[in-house]
């Protein structure tokens, strides 16, 4: 009951994040409302989305309304708190960092339930957790950020890892699905403090 | 019989004018005549091939051919007409405009079958009716023109809302539909007449 | 045994000639290291997946990892060999061919399979060669190659239509299948050969 209850506070806490990202950016090229929160809408959806119909499942948001209920709430605070959306950066940024977590370990097990091997599940929980991001960058026209500076879905993968690591080990999934939530959170806050990114890929014009 | 002629007609007659706004956009880019058709057979087919998969459905154009048809039809007619486009403006904004009333009332309609809550069908009419525009503005490479001016998606959620009022009054579905369609149209004619926008989503740094 | 050789063959080298076309213009556009290995898959497998969704299947590459080990061949490829890869502009050339008119043959197949008409079939066949290079250009932010340039998908086209002819004039399957992967290499060498292009369609603004 209690542990219901954390992983939903979490799941909405996430959803309103991703989705905040979104409107942020899309408020930036001058969207109006409805785009805004679609935008919004799909980086927090999206990836779920696209993981539930690689599994051939009904999309998740198909089945309760909270998840557009999450996006409307992320517009209104936009709206409500646009000047100070920057001073509340780091703590948009833990929340979205909670929210990536969660979704890949989600991401995770959906798939190995599904009965996939566990670099399936690796694959389809970094979708969950970065495709969002993704479906966001093409609708407001900018090449993908995590494909060009953040490590984010490597955050992901790397949870993953420990999970596969965990279970090769004989941990429990009660102890395993947490160690790789906790993972991508370091990875990531890692990363950032620490500035740390992976490495561009030369052109074959540069010397 | 009389009613699915009727119904059959505005299918055609909307698929193309569809497709015409796509290839038209395809050709102020410069793109081939391959690309074009396939800009503008998406533009027409996209929203409803989205709404299919997540019902898990096939999608509907791969069990009858007209969809390409229609297509061609409509690169046939720009080729030929190219000069006097400009000219029939308000005969294809009138068939677009049938087009997307009927392409949200069979979005409802099928998600409804599927057994999903009327807020999922109006979520997927929209999709259907406006979703194509959006694979068109990602196709050829511009930010979606529905989240930044027009009233087009909205005029789909509208009608769906007027839908469900319907039902909840108790209306028969050969009444609830048909009033949702109207409402669409009504919606988009008035917001082009009056000049009516949503509100644009002010940025951080804007005053 | 052996047929079953050459068709793995030729797979492998076709996925890693996408995956490279993919992760030179994502390091064109100063990808790191994860996104130009993420745009080469997705140019790999993206066609394959989005005909499997439309099939109601399984991604195919969920089933086996070689697809993943495939690209990262690639990844590593373009690293080592970053300066000399214009000099094997021609091999990389014809790999890509290879497995244009491989993924082309498996489409047709898999639809055919499916229970789908012969036009359905050609539709995902093209979809299944050509669509990777779309996901690709639409990741780096640009409008996509093949609705502008490229005769390439106009070849599997080309070579679906010789299939459809082939057992429409009573060749069996193990007859058909070649000639229809032969036809797609012919035409897309002989169009870059002799240079055809597609005609541009004209915009409304031009003489």
């Amino acid at each position: 009951m209690f542990d219901i209850t954390i992983v939903q506070i979490c799941d909405f806490i996430g959803t309103i994040a991703f989705a905040i990202s979104g409107i942020r950016l899309a408020s930036a090229k001058r969207f109006d409302l409805f785009g805004a929160y679609v935008v919004g809408l799909t980086t927090a959806i999206g990836g779920g989305t696209l993981r539930d119909l690689m599994l051939s499942r009904t999309p998740f948001w198909m089945e309760s309304y909270s998840y557009l209920i999450c996006s409307a709430i992320a517009l209104v605070w936009v709206i409500l708190f646009r000047k100070l959306l920057v001073r509340q950066n780091n703590t948009w940024f833990l929340f979205d960092t909670i929210g990536l977590a969660l979704f890949t370990v989600t991401g995770i097990q959906k798939t190995l339930q599904a009965g996939f091997p566990i670099w399936t599940a690796i694959v389809l929980g970094t979708i969950t957790g970065a495709g969002g991001g993704v479906f966001r960058d093409v609708f407001i026209n900018e090449e993908p950020l995590i494909f060009r500076k953040e490590v984010y879905a490597m955050a992901c993968i790397g949870g993953g890892i420990i999970y596969w690591l965990g279970t090769f080990m004989g941990l429990s999934e009660e102890i395993s699905y947490p160690l790789c939530g906790v993972t991508v959170v370091l990875i990531r806050v890692l990363s950032i403090r620490l500035r740390l990114r992976l490495p561009i890929l030369k052109g074959e014009d540069q010397a």
